[in-house]
């Protein structure tokens, strides 16, 4: 929403695009319909767009739906059920954009925290933390435009990595590699087609799974000559499985493990033992997408980084 | 970048836009040209834009200029001195896009953490921690836009805050106050003139100080009816101090200090003794620009969050 | 090593306990003997015990083992294997006991970090981030005392804990009850038996993976009255098992899940929708050891913490 | 508290030292007594020790004196003032250990944040971040036990510090420095006298305004051979000026900076261009006491860390 206000301010000052709402409501859903129970559990931020010019001009809270009441909101629709992250996102948006007449907009964003049974026990679990499963909803003119996720997924390949080839200028001391550590902190973000999630076509839990389990599959099934490479080759095996995603986008760091040199000590160090560096790493960022997909989407614009 | 890969892949899966490069590349830089010395502390990012395609179809590294050479020549011109992050910024734009062909462009971004002398000492120094100084720089067709910003500036009201006059619905349960705590941690960019930036009139040292000063200034004098109205306060102060800044974002978290219920043990509690939450926490973002400046700009594009 | 220092120093203060050394040398170690790769993963710290009194009083770094000397020795030792945690820091405290004729003692920590093949690969993997387990030895006096542990593993049952009975005074507002989350996150030592470390019958790896499994079915298993309860029922199927620990102890935040009050909104809540806090949280740390074990030992006086 | 329960446990495990309570109680105390206000703003920690066996052999609550409670008293406690973190938990020791007969000891700790007014304004207050102060009591047999520190406080000398005359044998690859920038994170913890303390004659607020002044100047005005002999003047400051402090201990990581090897780019580096390495770092801890005064003390067994 950008509208002028000139008059009240008497310069030419004005509110641009702007938004607000709760951040990080965590939720833990219980469901007790048998004795085996199941989790959900949920960290949900809402975000309202709108016509909120009176707040920020004026101080004039007509219009400001209490962060709080939003917080409220998550967990009241939480006693239905979750379902799935996207599924309670939708809910959340269509509730906001219908309930006040200036809201016309907004994002909700989920992360999802899994948990494991503990040796299959009914009502006992342990964290599973090996990734974290991310999703967001952007509405925006009606349109529910979602993202889905993962972050935090850990990998590592102990061979099957070169890096070689490079160009080489008067700022370069790096060596060519023919067998390197390659290792990674997977974030990966997709956009789903819109239709397809109008016609509530798209099973969502079930693709995570799926897209979890190809991005496993793509980095260690790729012999790698660059990590661009292997992150090319994840993002094509998503929308190769997947026409319900329109694009892929990862951002993955080098995380780099340094050859230790063990010549003065007398030993050899055949790619066995390796520092690993905390600071800096590279970092490699990119879409996989789809021909005739549009290069920019407004779902993006609100997103925290690269993806 | 965006090219179609459809014949190498056999499908329409492509490549769309990319960058790569290094990380939090924490360079000290010490000024010994007295037995007084200057401390000047950056961590920066580097970020490539350009023709990287064959690396990520084919593993073809002739493009790939290694991170570890970004990170070479981050150390190799801090030798020559810092200045200011954005210049220091702008020195590494223009290497990169004018060394190599196929790089049209790019992102660098830096952090800077600052450092008080312990009593006038010379080459004794303490960590001043109380913000982070954050600067941008996106280049494409040639063009340089700056970024600069600040990060983690906590501040708290005691009283001069209200909030009141808010819409209820059936999810609303928050009472109104007319005498709050009103605590943040501001997180600001703004957006430099390319005009002004080009022709090398701004300080960027002395902008950031006063913009500094101004969001404090503005955070103070205003006796608050939202946070939204503290903020376009604070943003309006800015803008009208300098014109070479042509919009400011901010995020700021309303940190939430909920007075303590101290009559279960006899006690009044008359704005004195509060629980200071941490999640969740309300969000309030906007942008504050000036008439006719368009709404979006690339070089927000790739910054992290709102702002 | 408490020595007099009033000679040098022309006052009675004096050193006291000390030590120094590298903290956080992250090294991974693959073993290559096949194609199917194994991953060690360790983070050590080492710390030296011993003459180091001139370092202090004068600057004389004659006894100073550098850091860097230290860091190099990790890497070094690491070419051979790690085996175990244990074993690791065990060849290390004998290195530098025996090395250097002023290094009486110390102190060597490690914390190991878990990969997981993906699908059965020879040589990729995913890092399972469930826990983290940790080692430590003190050395002193010749005398080799081992700690072994586990941290930052997140237990919860939806139902089957209950907290009433307790004691009420004037400051009591929380009621009873029955039925109630219980979340924690498992830190947890264990001392070894030194006879049995000494006569090398310990199989660190396999007591490690039993005790993580028997914390695991002592907090699923326990009908929990109190964490407290849970607590020592945990401690005390590891000590049943394991005749070489002597004692565990353990340090476990209770992670409130508060139940939302949905009436408000027209809703019953049955303990289906928590919000999970982030502080304050409960603490509940105890012993739990066997009689006639005293009841302090020297190498606790050097562990971060109650464990 | 250590007591056998071999006859209901059936086995000849027992319960060991042990305690419980509420972590991290985040309380802001305003004062409002006139226009100006002032804040207090604490992390608060409570744990018990007493008669708690019954909690963890059978689940039986009745001396189990709620988490909850604890934090009450925390906030109910504040709405009389804090005067000093150690004041306000001697009132809280005071408070436990007298008003439950079971409850004969506990520790109470607290870290206190500071804040800087903006501009001398009268209620707006910006965080002063440089630095947190901690305060810890140990109540055993009717003594109290005082602990004053510091942490976080992060400095740097840019020359005066050398490091040479090391020992080398065959690990080592160090070269010696006759010019490096010394870095470290000061964390500080100090015992107050107790008998001074059980006469009430120590100014905690200004004894700790001295100790960091003195801290500072003692590692400013040292040329440092060693960061040991770097630590040990800081301490002898702090006792030579302080008679009612008994001993200091310290914990200082060695924050290093590497020289950056600029010769491949046709550069020399005067000691200009550093890297600031994250891990692994040195770590350098000591005791600096008075002579005469015990090795161990009780309080120190529950402190986190080395001090």
């Amino acid at each position: 929403m950008t509208t002028t206000a000139e008059a009240k301010t008497g310069t030419s000052i004005i509110l641009g695009k702007n938004q607000f709402g709760k951040a990080e409501v965590r939720v833990v859903k219980v469901t007790r319909d048998s004795a085996r129970h199941t989790i959900e559990d949920l960290n949900v931020s809402s975000q309202l767009h709108g016509d909120f010019e009176n707040a920020h001009l004026d101080g004039d809270n007509a219009h400001v739906v209490p962060t709080d009441t939003q917080k409220n909101t998550v967990y009241s629709f939480a006693r239905d059920g979750v379902g799935s992250p996207e599924a309670f996102l939708g809910r959340l948006g269509k509730h906001f954009t219908s309930e006040f007449a200036w809201v016309n907009g907004g994002r909700w964003s989920a992360e999802q925290y899994f948990w494991d049974r503990i040796e299959d026990h009914d009502h006992s679990f342990s964290r599973n933390k090996s990734e974290v499963r991310t999703a967001a909803l952007e509405v925006e003119n009606g349109r529910f435009h979602f993202l889905a996720g993962i972050r935090d997924l850990t990998v590592l390949k102990s061979t099957g990595s070169e890096f070689t080839g490079f160009p080489v200028d008067k700022y370069t001391t790096l060596q060519e590699a023919t067998d390197r550590i390659l290792a990674t902190d997977v974030t990966a973000r997709w956009r789903y087609d819109d239709v397809a999630a109008d016609a509530g076509t798209i099973d969502f839990n079930a693709i995570y799974a799926s897209v979890r389990g190809l991005l496993l599959k793509g980095f260690s099934a790729t012999h790698s000559l660059a990590l661009q490479q292997s992150m090319f080759e994840m993002g094509k095996l998503v929308l190769e499985a997947h026409p319900e995603i329109q694009e892929i986008r990862m951002s993955l760091p080098n995380k780099h493990h340094f050859l230790v040199d063990l010549s003065p000590f007398g030993q050899e160090n055949p790619n066995e033992v390796f520092f690993a560096a905390d600071r800096p790493y590279g970092l490699i960022e990119a879409t996989i997408t789809r021909e005739g997909v549009p290069a920019t989407h407004s779902v993006w614009e609100n997103t925290p980084g690269f993806c």
